[in-house]
């Protein structure tokens, strides 16, 4: 997909406002051949990699469509889920695998650092399927010239991430590129968890009615690491990242035997993406409520001032769930008992039609599509 | 461990010269000393990371040691095999997982390009775990910038090798940095396997009277990603990389109860790093014939020129495996037996003194310690 000329700089807000488009009297069937045009296989038409393909949007989705999966595709690829869920011959259950390479930057933020995030970020792409998290490796990307002390304070980072979560470091790799060949550090972490009940969760058990819930606020981590990096004269010195493991948040819902019908944490491109993709993959409607988002204050004022909707802010410690409405106000309440889930609310509904598409109702009584992210706004927050 | 100055830039040999001291009278006490010290934990002294400390040598060891198994400890890391195996409840057998950075400079070379080392080099480091290999996810690190037609060459590249593998890519993620923040393409594979035996192989099994098998010909990778990247004006028109899968030859000497004790494939620091390893973790000695070592002519020729030691040099098709004496022969039979091991042969054997020590017997009668690589000297091979 190609971007329109100028305004996909970090930190402008001009792409997101854009794609967040008013429209107050949605035309049925307008929107439907939309719907229709989205669920085709996208074309890359691209000749080179840009930042906007990293950035969880409508790039990186194409990229991923056409290019890796159309390649390397095999059924359990083709899930594009956050986790692949594996058969394992006499295995009572089955396997979730899932894998991420953080490149953050800066290394260090408010609330956390890369080794944390590395730890966490797998962990929870574990537990959004279902997964109890068992196994994690780690590959290390060093540049020449790496602080060894910084290092070692990023590594201990992720022992005590490992051992809040409960999974251990199994296996890992090292190697290191020349200087300028590599942005200080980049880890990838690779986790590997067991799914007890196999096709209890995922994208195909959504159906119209179901409640959307949000484990707590939003934009936490975006906010701050683009503060951290010093590109914005912003201060907000409350701000920290919420990277946190939701093993603890998720497994409380399970074994509370709650109609959870899928749930994805909302990193890179925020809750908008995820909203977005889980309508296109079920072929429903989700409508949301402004007013229902928690978002601290300090997230408010910094998105306000950079003209970004919190809605496409990163996160690194929130869920959305999608449960059936009958369970809905006990899941919230299951959640609201985590110290993961304090914040947990109900944020909306997901609906028939059209397929495809979400709304957000917003506080003045309108009614806007939320589109998925055009262009490169937040770079490098994971 | 810190280095002397000079002579470890690209292409030098003179460090691992150096570390191939000439020993005609090896005095028994003084070697039990040396092996004595080299068991104990070594210390990272060096304040910033080195170019070799991804060298496989001396240097990465004492990087892995000192701060990734001793911060992120635990008996599964604590193996320090190629793959860790690890149970899982109710599953018969184990699970092999094991993950690898790939930051190959060039991408392409004569005989491969990075994908398929990404796919091949992980699923040989579940193999020699006696692991069937299943699962593969992929994680890739891509500068702004990148020609999109190579990555969907590099891409199509790993669909072939885990074809030929017989693996499935399960999942996969992308990251985008800017210009200047990472060299082109980094891959980051991670495999799953299944290890029906878990004990039957492992450094815990080597015995003094083993055989030491190689299962084909040394350096063609490293020698040829050498030529590739141009630093060295020289030509070696028949030289190609070796990558291949090795799951087929495990699988055949797996299947005919060959009583193999350990298997490591010569990646990283040449069959002497996976010697020196063995020899330390088992507490035993190991001597091996010059004579004997498969070379071919290409990688001979550009070895003496750069003055290397073949030895050193990475394989990424090429394993070690130590079996049982009367088992030698018929496993030497069953690996030539299979195409990718038609050069198998034996290369020395086992024996109990001095522990931690590797020996060469020269084509002229003496014998020389093969140390650890020290320096950095052959780069971002694999």
């Amino acid at each position: 997909m190609s971007e329109p000329a100028g305004g996909h700089r970090a930190g402008s807000g001009a792409a997101i406002r854009a794609a967040a488009e008013s429209v107050t009297d949605p035309e049925q069937r307008v929107l439907q051949r939309i719907a229709e045009i989205r669920k085709r296989r996208p074309a890359l038409r691209e000749t080179a990699i840009s930042m906007s393909h990293g950035a969880g949007g409508r790039a990186g989705h194409t990229l991923t469509q056409a290019l890796f999966a159309a390649v390397l595709g095999n059924p359990y690829l083709d899930q594009l889920g956050d986790q692949a869920v594996v058969p394992v011959a006499g295995l009572d259950g089955a396997l979730a695998v899932t894998t991420d390479s953080f490149v953050v930057s800066p290394l260090v933020f408010p609330g956390g650092d890369i080794g944390e995030l590395a730890v966490n970020g797998t962990v929870n792409d574990l537990a959004v399927g279902g997964a109890q998290p068992l196994y994690l490796t780690a590959a290390f990307v060093l540049e020449e010239g790496l602080d060894v002390a910084l290092l070692r304070g990023i590594v201990e980072s992720m022992r005590r991430a490992a051992d809040r979560a409960g999974v251990e470091v199994v296996a890992g790799d090292t190697k290191v590129v020349p200087r300028g060949k590599a942005d200080q550090l980049f880890i990838t972490t690779t986790g590997v968890g067991l799914v007890r009940q196999p096709g209890r969760l995922g994208v195909h058990r959504i159906q119209a009615g179901d409640a959307v819930l949000l484990s707590g606020a939003i934009g936490d981590h975006g906010a701050t690491v683009m503060l951290a990096r010093g590109d914005v004269d912003l201060e907000a010195p409350g701000l920290r990242s919420d990277t946190m493991a939701l093993w603890p948040l998720v497994a409380a819902l399970l074994d509370a035997d709650v109609e959870v019908h899928f749930m994805r944490d909302a990193t890179r491109g925020g809750v908008a993406t995820v909203l977005n993709e889980a309508a296109q993959q079920a072929g429903v409607a989700v409508a949301i409520d402004e007013e229902a988002l928690p978002v601290h204050d300090e997230v408010r004022g910094v998105a306000e001032i950079l003209g970004i909707d919190p809605l496409y802010i990163a996160n690194e410690g929130k869920l959305v769930a999608v449960v059936a409405a009958a369970d809905a106000e006990r899941a919230v309440a299951i959640m609201r008992s985590t110290p993961e889930g304090a914040e947990a609310t109900r944020i909306g509904e997901v609906r028939a039609d059209p397929p495809a598409m979400v709304f957000i109702r917003t506080a003045f009584g309108g009614t806007r599509v939320v589109d998925m992210l055009v262009g490169d706004p937040l770079p490098r927050i994971c």
